[in-house]
């Protein structure tokens, strides 16, 4: 239960921080719209440092059911604790945003820009194309998932929690540099609560010149990143073998 | 009493990197003008970790009432301590602010809009709403200090003091996440003493087209950041009581 | 042949990264084209702590020939490996920027201009000029491999592999900082592998706009960077052999 | 013998990346002119970090002669090592800038200002005016050996060398934050090392459209940040006598 918890109280910091940064650029009437993509590349970085940080030694940090999924494919994380771990990352996501939302809530009104309000809550592709959405997707999750088996190697055992702590700065780059280096066409979900609950979370609140929560696209990043931490955990299990 | 000169030793640090960043920015005839949002937020967090790391191991690092009075709200730090604490915290804060009207001199002269003098002192929000800013300074503290809870957790006793200098960086990132994610509408003082501390040194000095102090402003970033800090250390106690 | 495996893996993520920031900077249809110069230097750093991390405790995360070449020249790694490991690099390098391809593939399509097109792939100089673009790149991978020496010092003996999965922060600083500092006039290829590895495959890929790959260029930064690291090799065994 | 050999490197690593950026930024024909003020702060701290972790646990890593004043004035460091501590300084800048002019000697022929190419050897005022400009360089150098005291403090006996290889990233951080917060109106020299020797070799170099040295200017980026050194030092020493 404690652990689910934790779940709830790191990614809904993940959210608060990494949507707020989304919000302070597009919204009108902040003081941080130049921060641009750096800014973005960084303050999701430092957003995963935080919320890896306060959850990683009572829930392993998962944050993300991509990374929880692809724990339990490769037999490190059992698969009775996922359900449990996916709603309380989807419900710490809503809440994250939701303060986001009280945070910047006169800016919210200010905005007459549908799409810049939607992007404070869920990601868009720039050139949409469901294959290649997809596609991306997948990449960007895979290489956080691939990359988290490593960061978290030395401490994993067969129904062990993952991430401790100490393990929060690398993964925090790690997400930097997806990033910088992947973000680009879809604006790097990797992570189906980060997308889905916020996208909930829009589509209940009373947000003047709210428009559509786009669900058409909502299964690309929910989908992507699940293919992608699976695809992750099998190549994991392949190079175990050789060793 | 060793204890107050690092609180005013690292709040003075805090001030002066963060205010200065703040002043290069803002007036005129400096080199950094086009540092940003991004330089803003890097920046801030940087002189936390500099005052953090110069006063751990002595006062705790607070350099902040919101954290003192957030701490002690908890048990973890003595409430005799506060009222001193909070004095070396607002004396270091117009210290720092002092040297970096020094540094800048010339650039005071140069710069005629008093907005901007007053920005290098204390902040103001993007679109004034004293409910929301208030709420916005609440949610920033809030997550200030319940991050610091945990980020210090480890090492914390009854009347302990919190922070090591091994804590300056991840409160550091904290400090910069909360820049760029929460920073937009208010400019984010989450803390009492970095904001009253300044607007009265700026009410003081005899700067050439100083402009008013804004008191009335001034009670949102003195009355929100407690606000928060308190919560911050009641939901912690409410988690701890689960464990 | 794990050594290499890894080799494979940590440069891939290198590609992966490093150059996915140039095509979210330079395709038509991203969301990070702002990122500039700063985004180039802090991401190409992030992805070498990335590759460094994750393959270090295997094959020692050289990931570049100039570093296999100059560590082989000081005798700290055999020669014998050399040629596996740069086989090993320059098909990671390869299999990184075709994942690079795969992410951006809708980006790629909507660019027509082919400099950008190839500058997702390998480097080119600002100013061409062989002599001195050869001179830059010998500085360059110089000062990495020279700062490499001293990173991995601590750990190295006879026949070793040189970095830990400890030095991959300073080693992501060191090429932060060669960015910054020295990526100026010719793009800092720095590394034979980055640069001819991603230059192959783009003779192959088939691309809509490709252009030429450039290959009267492509020399330069395979012999200036061995130059600089075997000359970082004899200044470092010039200095051993003062203490 | 070996710690002035170590001094020069660090001190020409600092210098060649440090002034790498500048010369990145305000030269023609470079990539990375869009760097910023951002790109100068984050460099030249990145630069300092490279600088003290390859000389740290040999010399120290005073790097600079404020360093070494101050340091010697509080007792902590021998007067005898000074002289040879500040002409290894002196020497080694003057080392790190030539192999900045080769990185980019097709950018400054195609460069026709002659304060840009003097701006990539030495400091300039944003707004002249001596006495001010001192008064920033002291504060800037204070700040600096101020804390260097307290971040080196641990290891500190009589006669011992400063700084290790682990105080590097504090000392980065440090200089970051200076960079950011009080460099607007020098360029913060904050070290006579830096600004002395490039000047020297400023005035010595064949560089087609070069311009005056400007050693009018010289004294105040060498007397201030040694006064800024040594109030540091006393300052240090009266904390101490409390505790």
């Amino acid at each position: 239960m404690i652990a689910y918890i934790f779940e709830f109280i790191g990614t809904a910091m993940l959210i608060l921080i990494g949507n707020g940064i989304v919000a302070n650029i597009v919204l009108k009437g902040t003081k941080g719209s130049d921060s641009g993509w750096t800014g973005i590349s960084l303050a999701w970085g430092i957003a995963v440092f935080i919320g890896v940080f306060m959850s990683a030694d009572v829930s392993g940090a998962h944050l993300n059911p991509a990374v929880s999924i692809g724990l339990a494919t490769a037999g490190k994380f059992s698969w009775a604790l996922v359900p449990g771990y996916i709603i309380a990352q989807v419900l710490g996501a809503m809440m994250g945003n939701l303060l986001v939302w009280l945070t910047y809530k006169k800016q919210y009104e200010a905005t007459e820009d549908t799409g810049s309000i939607l992007a404070t809550f869920s990601t868009s592709p720039a050139i949409k194309s469901p294959f290649w959405n997809l596609v991306t997707e997948i990449i960007g999750a895979f290489a956080l998932v691939f990359g988290v088996f490593y960061i978290a190697g030395g401490a994993m055992g067969e129904d062990a929690v993952s991430l401790g702590s100490l393990d929060a700065l690398p993964v925090a780059l790690l997400v930097m540099g997806i990033g910088f280096g992947l973000g680009g066409p879809t604006g790097y979900a990797i992570n189906p609560a980060r997308d889905f609950g916020p996208r909930l979370l829009h589509s209940i609140l009373p947000i003047k010149n709210k428009g559509k929560s786009d669900w058409g696209y909502a299964w690309v990043p929910i989908v992507g990143p699940i293919i992608g931490g699976v695809l992750a955990a099998l190549l994991y299990l392949l190079i175990e073998s050789f060793i």
